[in-house]
C-alpha cells in the first residue's frame, strides 16, 4: 500500500518512518514535516537523518507548515529534548528536503493517484493536511484513508487535562480533517498508554543486531523520561509507530465506529477529542477510534520488524 | 455528622435518603429538592414519600430552584421515569413541604450552626447551593464540606460525550461551587459506573426481611434498564448513595485531591468536569476525586445499612 | 408608580436616587445594592448618604450581592474615585442599612404588591436581580418591568471593546434577566454618551439654590474626568439617571422593540450585549432598547427636579 | 501600485475590478475568486465576464476556495441574486480561467516581486489569503498591504447582529490574516453603510456614455434592494468599491490605527471584529480602521474613473 507520513520527528515519530521503510507491504511515497514537537526546519532535518539511518535518502522529505493556522505554536521538547532526536543523535544529513512544499506534494501524489489509493499517515500536528484539504478539496474524496496517532477518550489529555498533544497544537488542523467524510482511523491515548517502552523491551530491541534497534532503544529510553516519570509507569507511553503497525497487522488493534468532534471554541477544552463512545448522538460516525491492543504483540511486531534492517 | 442532602429524587436519590435515615452516625438537617432528574415539583413530592416510608416525616423537605441558573432545564426520565420513582412507587405523601425555601434553609442551618459543622450531600444539580452562596458569602467558610456525586474523568460523560448529568444540568452553578474554597469531595462517574446493580445484587436487597429492602430492589431494577442496556453490563451504575456511603467508610473509596474545572463557555463541551489528574496544571487542588471503590464492600454496606429498617 | 433602585453608587447611582425621591409620581419603596463601581459595603454606605443627604433616612437600604454570580469582581474606582462619591463627599450615615437582604427585600416586595405593580430600576450589575428570579420563579410575572442602565449597540463597550461595564461585571446574572420575560427597558451607551456634562450644564445645577446642586454638580464634575478625557469631549457621559428620567418622561427617548442577548461564551466578547436593532433574526423581541433623547429636555427635567429639594 | 484583487463577484464586487482596471495608477496582476456571495464556480466566471467587460480578458483569473477553512459554506444570494450578477447580466466569458489555483498564484506573485511590492485588495471572504499565508509564512513580511472591506465597529454586523458578511463567511481567514503583522487597512460597514446608492447617484451611473456605466448602474439598482428594503434608506450601502477608491484617494476617507481581533470562539457573535477604538487594551494596533469618508467625493471619483472605458 502507498502511504504519505506527515510528522513532526520526535524520537518516535522516526520509529514510525523506520517501521514504513523496512516493511514490504508498504511503499513510502514521501514524508512532510511540520512544526510540533520541534519547529519545523528541526523536524525535516530529523525525517532527512532517519532516510539516511535507513539506507533511503532516495525518497522525498517535503518540509510543510512553520505554524499552526490559528494558535501560536506549542512544542514537545520537555519530552523529546532540543532536538527531538535526543538520546540517540544522528550524523547531520547529506541530503537535502525536496524542493516541492509539503502540501503540494500531498496535492500531487493523491491526484496522480487512483482515488482511494493513498494512505496518510498523520503523526503530528494535522497542519499540512488540513491546508492541502482546503486548497484543494477533491482530497476528500480522493486520499483512501488517514491513519493518525491523536486525540483520547478515557485518557482525556497529555498536554493539557483535557486535550492531547498532536490536536491541541493544531486543534482547527484536526477539526478540518475530522469533518473531511475521509475515512479516519485514530490511535489515541487510549492506545498509546497501555504501551510502557519498559526496561525488559527496551532492552530487547537494544539487542536486535544490527544498526538500528539500539538507536530506536535509545531514543525511546530518552523519550520515556518525561512520561514514566509523570505516570509513575516502568516506561512511557509509545505513540507515533502505532499508525503504521495499525497497516501492517489491524487485528492487535480493536475499537468501534463513532463520532468525534474536536473543540475549537473554548480555551478550557482547547483541542479536546469529543468521542462519542457511547452513541448518545446521532451524528456521523467518522472515526474508527481504537482503545485497546494486544501489547505484547504490538512488541513483538516491532522487534521482528526492525530485525530486518 | 449533620448534614443537608440537597437532591432531585430519583430512585438512586431516595435510596441516598434512606442510607443517612438509617446510619446513627449521620443526624440529616433536612432535605432540600431541586429539578433535575424530575422537576422540583416532583422531586418534592419524592423526597417526602421517602421520609414517610423510612418513618420519619418530622425531618424538612424543602422545595429549592425550579431551573438551572442560565440554561434550559433537562430531565432524566428516560432513565427514572415519568415519576422518577418508577419500579416501586409509592402511596401519595401525608405530610406537606417545609415553608422554608431550600435557599434560605440552607443559609440558615449553615449560620445556625458552628462553622464547619455541617455537610452538604449534592445529589442532583447544585443551583440551590450556588444561590446559597452567592445569596451568603459566608457560607464559604462556613460549609464543612460538599460531598457530592457529579462529574467525571475517565468515563468523560453519561448525559453528552463530555458531560455528567448533574452537572450539564446546571453548569454555572456547579462552577460557582467548584470556586467557592469549600472542601468538596467529589463522586464521579467513574466511581459509580463500577458498581452494577447486578442481579444477584438486587436479589439480595430484595431479601432483606423488611418493607424497604424490596423497595430499594424494584427501584434500582428499574432504573438500571437504561444504563444497563446503553453499556451492556450486568446492571447499571449506583450513582448518589456514594456519598452517604463514602461519609460513613471513607477508606472504601480511593482518590486524589486534584484541580477541577467546570466548562461553561462552549455548547460542545458545556458542563464537562476538566479533571487536572496528572497535575499539568499549577491551579489549586480543589477537588477530593475519587476514582475507584471497593465494590463488595460497598454494596455489604448498602446491605447492612438497609437492613437495620 | 412603586419602584426599587437596585444600584452601586457611584455619583450617577445617587443622583438617580434624588430623581427618585424627588419625584412625586415615583414612590421608592427601597434601594437594593451591589458590587459594581464600588463594593458592596461601599455602595451600601453610598446609598444611607444619599438618603440622608435627601432627608429619606426612613427608606430602606437594603445590602445585597458581594460579587458577581460566576466571574472575579471589577470595579470602576478609575471612573468614581476610591469612595464611588469623590468629587463631593457626605458625611458618614448616621442610619443603618436594612437587616434583610437586597434578594430577600426585592422577592418579599414583589410579591406582596400585585402582579405588576413594580418597576425595577437597574443601575448596577444586576447580580441581586438574578438572585431573586431564581429563587422565586413568580417574579417572571409578577416584576411590572425593569428599567435598566446598561448594554450599548452602535457604542458597543466601554469597560472593553465590546462590553458595556454593568452587563460586563456580571454577564450572567444579565443573561438571566434578559432571558426572564420581564418587560424589559433599557438605556445603553449609545443614550448615556450623547449626554455630555459640560462646564455649561454643570454650571447651572451648581447654581441651584439648595444643597443637593451643588452636590451633584460637584459629583458629575469628578465622575467626568476619566471619561471625558477618553473621549475627548466637554464633560462625560450620563449614565444611570436616565432609568428614572424615562419612567418620568418616556417621550423624550426613541428606540425600538427588539431581540438583545447576552454573551457569556467567550472571553474576547464577555458581556457583549448582542442587539438584533435590523431584526436579522427571528428571536422574541425581549427589549426595549433605547438609542436617542432629546438631550437638552433630559437637562431641563434634571434640572427643574433637583430645584425641588 | 501592483495589486491582486481577491473577490467573490457579486456586483460591488465587479465594479471593483472595474475601478482598478481603468484607473492607470494601478497595475492589476490578477484576480482570485473564492465562495462567498456566490460559490467559486460563479464567482468565477462572473470575474472572467468582468475582464470582457472590460476588453482586459489577458489579466489571469485565478480560481481558489470552494468553502470556507472550518465552517460551512454561507452565501449572499438574498442580496446578489442568484448569479450574483443579477440586474445586468454579461455574455458567457470567451476566455477561461488560469490554470493556477489563486492560492498558488498570491504565493507566487508575491513572491516574485520585490518585498512590499504588492497589495491585496481583499474584498470576499479570506480563505485564499489565508491558506497563502499558511502555506507560505514569507508573505507575512512581503505583502504590502491588505485592504478589505470587511467587519464593523458601530455598525456591529449585517449579516448576523454582530457580524459583517465577509468575515462570518471565513472568520478563522479573518483572523489569520489580522494576526498576521501585514499592514491591514480595513473598510468597514462604518464606511460602506455611509454611501447610499441613491436614485440620483445611479441615475448619473447610467447617463454615462460607454457601455461600463448603465451596467454598473443596473448592477448596483439590483443589489440594492436588499438592503435599502432593510435599512429603509434611498439606495443600499457601497460595499467593496471602497478598497480600490481608498488606494486611488486615501484622502477621501479617515480612521484611526487600532486593535482589532475576529470571534473565533462563540456561536453567538462569531465573526464578530472586535475593534478596540478607544484605545481601551494594550493590543498592537494591526489595523488602520476607517469609519467616515466624503460620500459625494467618492461618488465623484467613480462617476469619473467610469467615464474613462
Ligand atoms: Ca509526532
Ligand atoms: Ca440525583
Ligand atoms: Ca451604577
Ligand atoms: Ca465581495
Amino acid at each position: 500500500m502507498k502511504i504519505i507520513i506527515d510528522t513532526d520527528p520526535g524520537q518516535d515519530d522516526a520509529l514510525t518512518i523506520l517501521l514504513a521503510l523496512v516493511s514490504p507491504e508498504i511503499e513510502l511515497l514521501g514524508v512532510t514535516t511540520v512544526s510540533g514537537n520541534v519547529d519545523v526546519d528541526q523536524a525535516t532535518i530529523n525525517a532527512l537523518k532517519t532516510m539516511e539511518l535507513a539506507g533511503r535518502p532516495d525518497i522525498p522529505v517535503c518540509r510543510g507548515a512553520e505554524r499552526p493556522l490559528l494558535r501560536a505554536p506549542v512544542n514537545a521538547m520537555h519530552v523529546h529534548g532540543r532536538t527531538g532526536f535526543e538520546g540517540a543523535d544522528l550524523p547531520e544529513p547529506l541530503t537535502n528536503a525536496s524542493p516541492e512544499h509539503a502540501v503540494d506534494f500531498l496535492i500531487r501524489s493523491v491526484m496522480e493517484n487512483p482515488p482511494g489509493a493513498i494512505t496518510i499517515c498523520a503523526i503530528g500536528p494535522m497542519t499540512n493536511l488540513a491546508l492541502a484539504l482546503s486548497r484543494e478539496p477533491a482530497l476528500r474524496t480522493r486520499i483512501g484513508r488517514t491513519v493518525t496517532m491523536s486525540g483520547a477518550f478515557s485518557e482525556v489529555g497529555n498536554i493539557t487535562p483535557s486535550a492531547e498533544f498532536n490536536v491541541y497544537v493544531d486543534p482547527h488542523a484536526a477539526a478540518i480533517v475530522l469533518e473531511s467524510d475521509i475515512p479516519i482511523i485514530m490511535l489515541p491515548l487510549d492506545v498509546t498508554h497501555t504501551l510502557h517502552t519498559s526496561a525488559a523491551r527496551l532492552a530487547r530491541l537494544e539487542a536486535i543486531p544490527n544498526r538500528v534497534g539500539p538507536v530506536v532503544a535509545d531514543w525511546l529510553r530518552f523519550e520515556k523520561r518525561f512520561e514514566a516519570n509523570k505516570y509513575g509507569t516502568d516506561g512511557g507511553p509509545l505513540h507515533d509507530p502505532n499508525t503504521v503497525l495499525w497497516l501492517l497487522k489491524p487485528d492487535l488493534y480493536r475499537g468501534r465506529q463513532v463520532n468525534v468532534r474536536v473543540e475549537t471554541g473554548s480555551e478550557l477544552t482547547m483541542g479536546m477529542t469529543v468521542v462519542d463512545w457511547w452513541g448518545v448522538s446521532d451524528l456521523p460516525k467518522n472515526v474508527l477510534f481504537l482503545r485497546e491492543c494486544d501489547v505484547e504483540a504490538v512488541y513483538d511486531l516491532i522487534a521482528e520488524r526492525l530485525a530486518r534492517f
